[in-house]
């Protein structure tokens, strides 16, 4: 793990030069602006444009200043084009996403006006990463404070303290990693002092999205309970491109929080729909990445998202909307005991036509303590498989069956081969998504001693990764 | 592979007993009455009911005739209760789904004036079962043919012959039926003796759902370019329940090959909504199972169906129902040289936090000659698997991307970790679905000798595995 220390620079906005240098620090210092102030420039022929000076970061040139246009585009525009630089009004935020509230039924106010502190982790991530333009690779690179500072709209929401937990991409993420942030959110989320006297309404944790609901399976399980939301934000394009989503998410995720009025599920907010316009909180053991590049790649199983926080700041619900079965609804939580632990030694066996037994032999003999099988359909593994499945039960080897069909719910008792299974002891974890079961058994591992022990956890409804049938 | 013989009894509708005995079967002597007719039920209450007289199996009781009603419901009625049964109209099938033909702008009439032939083979599956009463447990029993006369309308369509092929669910369906699959399907296309001095105009395979979408990529590469097209059809539900979908599955697929035209596409025919009125025809190397029960589980992923056929026999093509990227659209298949062979010495690999590099490590010591890898977001996997893939390069094994996002397409020169993983040989499959890079793979590794063999078969769009970026 890297870069775990706490990032204490929490108001950078005009005690540095937010990443400028050179010839643009100089036009910058002369106009007497700074990131976050609204600026006009204007161009060497005349015309003029308004915007939100914006932070740049460490490995940009010197030759351009960034300013967020009314668009909500970024625009580098040359040093060499400009004539002048006028501060407007200085470290205040922009109106976007401000008007409005005449919602649905459901809507309510999103800003908070007493003030809520929100606290936002930064684990990496396109969220926090940046297009190297002479590879054209994007890599990471921000802080969580230039994060919070890059979108200043988030200032109106609520005040909000910054931390870099993790700074990896999610594919790097690990289980170790999760447990670190969940240790850092259970630190964090009922210490008064660090929320300003005042506890946090809530925690964002900025994360990649490739792993984004590995990571909100666990902390849902390790943290349930707790008695404020955690909502994990991600991009699928970065902040330096025109159509990144990490801003709006971003936002969407603040308001959430600060509307939503106590009660600590864990969801992943990410955009609903290909435009702008909604930002959908998924429970976060209900949630998938399904496209690997659209914004709205991410989708509740089975049912809706449990909120949507529209452009005008109504937040919705599922309740209102109406989901089919009420997989995406979170449910009322137990009693705040957080277990942060996990046991690697679980595999996840995707079982398919010509799948060699013998690999799931060695899953066996070397020591996994549960299998989860991505069967197929209702939840069947082929005939090929039972000499294996025998031996592991035999070894105490605790077996779950969820589908790769991702939707729909296991049914082991309608055909021959289910039952069979049954009786050699694969136990049908009835809706769960087979990631959401991989991170539940890894967990529930390092809680029961045995076979028998893991079992009664699974089929135990933790954090809704099942819904009612 | 059991039961592999030919089901020559292709005309059984009235020279057997349908299944009947005992007292039921005396009932319908005595009345005049076969299987297939349409029958007047007189109860011994004085009301009466018209339906069709349906087969029965095996291990049915003898003491009910079952009647398909108008409403599409089979009752089956106890011969304790009718006081007369009457033979309407003799061997005829009934008028169900045959109004209509004013369709939209692309439909053309689905019944083929002409009598086209088609093939059915059967491989087994919820298609080919019935429910044990005694257990309530789903097992495989119906032959083709018995398949074939429980559905008279199909006689409507085209003439249909019958064989079984394989008697299996598909959760047993192994490679090696695959390749039995192909080579009677290689045989019977071009055997004009075997359609009665026509050739086939299509042919059916009746499968079980839960891994047809492997069995239909196999024959997509295998069978390219094959003079005509074959449909894969199953069913959620069976067909001794009142929702099954075996019939109008079956009925739509038939109704799709009676008006295709020619040209030799493999593709999966099932509900394309909850109701009864679309069947939708997927191009079988772009479709998947996403749910676990419901009828419509098989969607085509990144498109719509390549042709959908409705209630009135009208079918329409994506090309017109606006496909989003064409995904589902069938292009212009190669001259048909079948290569049907496999080498089954492939592994898929989800990527997971937390995955074993172990287990990937003994996947190479096994002999594998390529693995695909399901990973995450646009195609990573942790840096934590780099060791083991590293070695599987130099040790010559193939490996390609994938997604498990499903959706989308792989992207590796985005992020560090995609072009780390490129530079030890990892290929791209741009979007191919998991399970059919699969399948392509055990194919490709049996036609090259080599890893560059494979990479260059990979990349070649066989059977519209992938779709224009």
């Amino acid at each position: 793990m890297r870069d775990t220390g706490r990032d204490d620079n929490d108001n950078v906005r005009h005690n540095d030069t937010g990443g400028y240098r050179g010839a643009a620090l100089r036009a910058l210092s002369d106009a007497g602006a700074a990131v976050g102030d609204s600026v006009v420039i204007t161009y060497k022929d005349g015309t003029r444009r308004a915007g939100l000076l914006m932070p740049r970061y460490e490995h940009d040139d010197d030759s351009h200043v960034v300013a967020k246009l009314s668009s909500g585009y970024n625009a580098g525009i040359s040093i060499d084009q400009i004539s002048g630089i006028a501060v407007d009004r200085r470290g205040t935020v922009t109106d976007m996403g401000r008007d409005g509230g005449a919602g649905t039924e459901s809507s309510e106010p999103a800003r908070n006006r007493a003030g809520e502190r929100i606290l936002l982790l930064s684990t990496g991530g396109t969220i926090a990463s940046r297009i190297d333009y002479r590879t054209g690779a994007v890599t990471p690179v921000l802080s969580a404070s230039d994060l919070r500072d890059s979108i200043p709209e988030l200032a109106d929401i609520a005040e909000v303290d910054s931390e870099v937990v993790i700074s990896e991409y999610s594919e790097n993420i690990m289980p170790e990693h999760w447990l670190a942030l969940a240790r850092r959110i259970d630190e964090r989320a009922g210490d008064a002092s660090a929320g300003g006297g005042r506890p946090y309404a809530g925690i964002i944790v900025a994360h990649g999205t490739d792993t984004m609901h590995y990571t909100s399976a666990f902390l849902s399980f390790a943290l349930a309970g707790l008695p404020v939301p955690v909502v994990l934000v991600g991009a699928q394009r970065s902040p330096d491109r025109a159509s990144s989503d990490a801003a709006t998410n971003l936002i969407g995720a603040a308001r959430f929080i600060a509307s939503h009025g106590g009660g600590g599920d864990v969801y992943v907010a990410m955009h609903g729909g290909s435009g702008d316009d909604a930002i959908a909180c998924h429970v976060g053991t209900r949630v998938r990445k399904n496209h690997t590049s659209r914004r709205d790649a991410f989708e509740t199983i089975g049912g809706s998202p449990a909120f949507v926080v529209s452009a005008d700041g109504g937040i919705s619900s599922a309740a209102a909307s109406g989901g089919p079965d009420g997989a995406g609804r979170p449910r009322p939580g137990p009693e705040y005991s957080p277990r942060i632990s996990l046991d690697q030694r679980v595999a996840l066996v995707k079982y398919h036509p010509g799948y060699d037994p013998a690999h799931l032999g060695h899953i066996i003999d070397s020591g996994c303590r549960a299998v989860i099988f991505e069967g197929t359909g209702l939840g069947h593994v082929g005939r090929a498989m039972y000499g294996q499945v025998e031996r592991a039960g035999e070894r105490g080897v605790f077996m779950g069956m969820t589908s790769q069909c991702i939707d729909g719910r296991t049914a082991m008792t309608v055909y021959e081969s289910g039952r069979d299974l049954m009786e050699m002891g694969v136990v049908p974890l009835e809706d769960m998504i087979p990631e959401v079961a991989l991170v539940k058994a890894m967990w529930a591992a390092s809680l029961a001693e045995d076979s028998d022990g893991i079992r009664r956890i699974m089929l135990e409804n933790v954090a809704s990764e099942m819904s009612a049938r």
